[in-house]
C-alpha cells in the first residue's frame, strides 16, 4: 500500500489487488467533477482536489438475500466496498443495532410516531464501529501493515478495538491533554497509544504527515476515507429494513463533518434505485451545537458559504469547525425539505436527560444534541409532528460522563432506616 | 400486589391476575422440598423457607417459531414467565447479544475453539437488562406501582433505565459513598435515586424492610426474584441458538449469587427436553475472585458447606460474600464435570487487558475474572482445551474504569512533529 496519494492515477485498474477486493465497487469518483479514479488508497481528485467517493455497479439485490445475512453490517456487503467473504475476516461485527419505538419521548415532544436508532449498543458504543469496519477491510485489501487514526474519542476507541481483533498493528494518536478515562478507553485495546503535545489540529496534521511519509499505513479517516465513510450507509439501510423495508418521513442526524448525514441520504437513494423500498419523499434534518454550528449558520443565512468556526461546546464529537461535507449537508437539507438547526450546551444537557428519562437510553453529548434539536424543530414548526420520524443516537453517555455530572444525582441522602425512608415521601 | 410475603398461600391459583399473565409458567416450586405455591409475589417456601422458582408446562416449541421472533430475549417468551404479548409492553428490548468467535484469545490460551458471549452490548451494558426485563413484566402483571432495587452497580442502571422506558415510578437505593460516575449512570434515568448512609448490606436490609411494609413495591431482586432470575436462562438459549442449535462442550460463567450459572444449566436442560438441541454432555465452570471466593473455596475443599466471607476484591459486581445459589453452583459444577476456580485482583486486571487486546472487547472486572479463570483452568488442566468453550462477558469496562486506570496508558508522549514520531520507533 502506498502512502497518502492525493494525485490518484487516472486508470481504471489498480495493480496488486485481488479479484473482488472491493465487492461491487467499480471505481472512485470525484464528488465535484465526476472524474473517475481506480480503486486504491486515494481520497482526493487528481483533477480538482474534490473528495473521492465510491461508485458501484450493483447486481440485483433482494430483501431475502439481505435478511439471510449475518446480524451485523455485513448483511449489506453487496452494497459496500468490501469482498464477498468479509464475514470471515476478524472484525468487531458492528451494526444491526436496535431501532426502538420511542413512545414516551414522542408524547413529550408531541410527535405522532418516533423511533430512536440506537448506535450506543455497538461494540465500542458508537457508530464509528461501522465506518472503522469498512476502513479495516480496505486497509487489509490494500495490504496495509499498520492501522491508525488521529482522534480524541469514539474513533480512537473503535480503531483500537477493531485493530486488536484483526491482529493488525494499530497506532492511535491523541492529544496529550485528553482526560484519563478517554485515554484508558483506547489504551485498553492497544499498546501503541501515542499522546501528542498539542491540540486535535496538531495531531491531525501529524497524522497526515506520517501518512505521506510512511509506507503501509492506513489512516482510517485520511487515506482510506472513501471506504471508511461508506460504512455510515448501513445506518440508513438498517433504518429502512427495521421499519419493514420502507423509508421514514423524517430523520434527524447529528452533523460533525457531515459525512454521516450524506451517507444516510445515499443509502435511502440506493435502496429506492434497487427497488428494495418504495420511492417516497423524506426530509433530512441536521443537528449541531451552537458552540460549533457552521452548517446551521449557513443554512439559516441561506448561503452555501460555510464559515469555519473555533469550536466551543460540550459536544466534543461534533466539534469540527470546518466540516468537509457541510456543503453537501446543506444541499440535502434544502433538497429534501429538511433543515439544519443548533442548540446550546444547556439544551444539549437537557436533551441527554430527556432521552434517558423517557426511553432509558443514556446518550453522549452528540445524542443530546440530536434530541434537543428535534425538540426545537418541533417547537419552531420545521419538523412536521404528524409524520413518522427517526432520530439517530450515535454514541454512549458513559463516554461523556463529565458533561452531565452535577446535572443529576440522588434525590435524597438518608440514614439506613425505614423512618428516614418514609420522610422522603417516596 | 401485596408486599413481601415469605409465607406464600398454598393454593394453585392467585386471584387478580389476568389469564396468561405468566405465559406457560404454572406455579412456583420450592427448590429444596418441591412444595408448590401459586404464582404471585412470593420467593420463599412456606414449608421450609427454601427458594422458590418457576415451573412450567411447555407446549411444543419449534426452532422456527423462536427464529421468527424479535431480535431480543422475547424470542424465547414461550420459555419465560411472561405473557404472550410481552413485546408490546415498553421495555429496553435486551438480549440476542453477539456471540463472537475469539480466535486470538483461543490461540493465546491454547484452546481449540472459543467463543465470547458478549453481554456488554446490552442496553445498559450488562446482563442485568435480561433479568430486569423479566422482573418488570412480573411487576406489571402483579399490579405493582413502584419498581425498585437496592444495588451498587449494573442492577441499579438496568432498573433505572427499564423503569424510565416503562413509565413506572422507579426508586433505586444505593450506598451514599458510591463513586459519582456510578451514581450518574443511574441518576440519569430516574429522579428517585436514594443514597443511604451505610454499606450495601445496610441498603439491602432497608430494601427488605420497605418491601415488607409498603404496598405495591416490586423489588426486582427481593419479592419478584423468581421471575427476575429466569431472565438469565436467555443467555443459555442464545448460546445454543447462535451456535446453530447445539450446546457447547464447556462454559465458563462468573459467580456472584450463583444464579446466572444455575440458570444457564437450566436453559440447556430445557432445550434438551424440548428437543431443540441434541442431548449431550457439557461442563460448567464457575469463576470467582480470590477476594470473594466462598464457592471456589468450598469446591476445592470438596464440601457443600459454603462459608460466608467479607468481600475484598476489585470485582465489585461479584462481591457477594454469602451467595444464595452457591450450593447449586457446586452441585452443577460437580455433576457436569466442571469446577469453580478463583483468581486474584492482579489476575483479574490482566484478564481485562487480555480480552481487550485479543478481541477488542472492554470488559468489566467480572469479565476479567472469567477470562483469567479460563486461563487458569487451562493451565491447571481442569478445562479441556480441545473442546469447544464459551465464556460469558457479563458487563462493560467503562463501568469499572477505575480498576484498570494506571494499568494501561500511552506508550509515548511526543512533540507534534514527524521527527518526534520517528523517535518512538513505531
Amino acid at each position: 500500500m502506498s502512502a497518502v496519494v492525493t494525485e490518484a492515477p487516472e486508470t481504471t485498474t489498480q495493480p496488486g489487488l485481488r479479484e473482488g477486493a472491493f465487492g461491487n465497487a467499480t471505481s472512485l469518483s470525484c464528488r465535484e467533477c465526476g472524474h473517475l479514479v481506480a480503486l486504491g488508497p486515494f481520497y482526493a481528485c487528481p483533477e480538482c482536489f474534490g473528495p473521492l467517493e465510491i461508485t458501484y455497479e450493483f447486481p440485483q439485490v433482494t430483501r431475502e438475500e439481505i435478511e439471510a445475512g449475518p446480524r451485523n453490517i455485513w448483511r449489506y456487503k453487496a452494497l459496500l466496498p468490501v469482498p464477498t467473504d468479509i464475514e470471515t475476516s476478524p472484525n468487531t461485527e458492528p451494526g444491526f443495532t436496535r431501532l426502538l419505538e420511542a413512545k414516551n419521548l414522542a408524547a413529550e415532544l408531541g410527535i405522532a410516531k418516533l423511533w430512536v436508532k440506537d448506535d450506543s449498543t455497538n461494540p465500542t458504543n458508537s457508530f464509528k464501529d461501522r465506518v472503522v469496519a469498512c476502513a479495516l477491510s480496505a486497509a487489509r485489501e490494500l495490504g496495509a501493515t499498520t492501522f491508525a487514526c488521529p482522534s480524541t474519542g469514539n474513533l480512537a476507541n473503535a480503531v483500537a478495538a477493531a485493530g486488536a481483533r484483526a491482529g493488525i498493528k494499530t497506532v492511535v494518536f491523541i492529544p496529550s491533554n485528553l482526560e484519563t478515562p478517554k485515554q484508558v478507553n483506547s489504551a485498553i485495546f492497544t499498546e501503541n497509544l501515542v499522546a501528542v503535545d498539542g491540540n486535535y489540529d496538531d495531531v491531525n496534521k501529524l497524522a497526515s504527515e506520517i501518512a505521506g511519509e510512511e509506507e503501509g499505513w492506513a489512516f482510517v479517516n485520511v487515506n482510506v476515507r472513501p471506504y471508511y465513510a461508506e460504512g455510515s450507509k448501513t445506518l440508513g439501510y438498517e433504518i429502512a429494513e427495521q421499519l419493514g423495508w420502507r423509508l421514514p418521513d423524517q430523520v434527524v442526524i447529528p452533523v460533525a463533518s457531515g459525512s454521516q448525514l450524506t451517507k444516510v441520504d445515499k443509502a435511502f437513494q440506493e435502496l429506492i434505485k434497487l427497488g428494495l423500498v418504495e420511492d417516497k419523499a423524506y426530509r433530512i434534518f441536521g443537528a449541531q451545537a451552537t458552540g460549533c454550528g457552521p452548517v446551521a449558520t449557513a443554512y439559516k443565512a441561506g448561503t452555501d458559504a460555510i464559515r469555519p468556526v473555533k469550536p466551543d461546546t460540550i459536544a466534543k464529537s461534533l466539534a469540527i469547525g470546518n466540516p468537509a461535507d457541510g456543503i453537501y449537508v446543506l444541499d440535502i437539507a434544502r433538497r429534501t425539505g429538511g433543515s439544519v438547526e443548533e442548540v446550546t450546551d444547556d439544551e444539549i444537557r437537557e436533551g441527554i436527560v430527556l432521552l434517558a428519562r423517557t426511553e432509558g437510553i443514556f446518550t453522549e453529548t452528540a445524542g443530546g444534541t440530536t434530541t434537543a434539536v428535534t425538540k426545537k424543530l418541533v417547537e419552531t414548526g420545521q419538523l412536521d409532528p404528524s409524520l413518522e420520524t427517526v432520530i439517530i443516537n450515535t454514541g454512549h453517555g458513559l463516554k461523556t460522563l463529565d458533561s452531565i455530572s452535577g446535572q443529576v444525582g440522588p434525590a435524597a441522602t438518608i440514614a439506613p432506616s425505614y423512618d428516614a425512608f418514609k420522610a422522603t415521601g417516596l
